[in-house]
């Protein structure tokens, strides 16, 4: 089997959770193994390819898993967008509807300085809704956004399409 | 300077956060900068020294930002204690009270495999309320709680008191 084979097998799905009608995609099997959690980040890292990144970007809180091996892995900085209230400090704010709820993100406004190389990294791509917010905020930054690293994609979600100017390096597609 | 102040001084004291009379230890800086983050996490896995650890549990959400970081530079497996609702699947549960508030934690039933070496990550240790809530959990998978890992523990808040019967490694101290 191929490495994105033995990616893909490990990855459980889990019939309405959080709610009913959704088929949730747990990664957690892949994190607990350390082969596969190590494979996981060199794939994404491989995927983005040699290109310089000052900042590694990750949304709370399953984007900090990625988000911080990643950033350790290629030598960048970690940056977190956090839900309200968690960062102190000035910082912008957007809220967002998600597949199953509404949330309200932040990123400190001195987290990236105007013309760095960002990647956002996050887990899993659905609806695109989290990931387009976070570049709303990192806008605001001036950030040069070089791209979205997810591990998983759900192509039928249609997250690319609303991301249609961004550059997405995604590993195991659905 | 030693590496040790390199970090010490990137933390920045935030008063009042997030209530009033609160300290906050904020240690984006050292995530921002790759050499200090890089820094961060060899010192944390040089403290626990050459021990075999199957897994690293992190605790949601900045646990996971050292938790995985860690885990990936000491090729553990990862494993995350997540607040309520968000793992699908059988999970043991357990609340606590904070500093600043009151909060469920959950482990899935089948994260730790009983008699695994774990090490339970954080990014820092204050009165140990968070982290006792999640040794009660690892304590029901039977898990072989080697230590705890964090980078900045608060001394005066004495959590290493509530943990008296664990190994604490910890980077900087106040």
């Amino acid at each position: 089997m191929s490495d994105l084979d033995h990616l893909r097998n490990a990855i459980r799905d889990i019939p309405d959770f959080p709610k009913p009608g959704i088929i949730f995609k747990d990664i957690t099997p892949i994190l607990a193994n350390p082969t596969l959690f190590k494979k996981a980040v060199h794939l994404m890292a491989e995927t983005v390819g040699d290109q310089k990144i000052d900042k590694i970007v990750g949304i709370e809180a399953r984007g900090f898993i990625f988000g911080s091996a990643l950033a350790h892995h290629m030598g960048a900085g970690f940056v977190p967008i956090r839900k309200q209230g968690k960062l102190p400090g000035d910082t912008y704010k957007t809220s967002y509807t998600l597949e199953y709820g509404a949330a309200m993100i932040e990123l400190r406004q001195d987290a990236i300085h105007p013309g760095e190389k960002a990647l956002l990294v996050d887990d899993l791509l659905a609806t695109g809704g989290t990931v387009a917010a976070a570049i709303q905020l990192l806008d605001q930054l001036e950030t040069d956004l070089i791209g979205i690293a997810v591990l998983v994609e759900l192509g039928f979600l249609k997250g690319r399409e609303k991301l249609a100017n961004q550059t997405i390096f995604s590993i195991l597609q659905y």
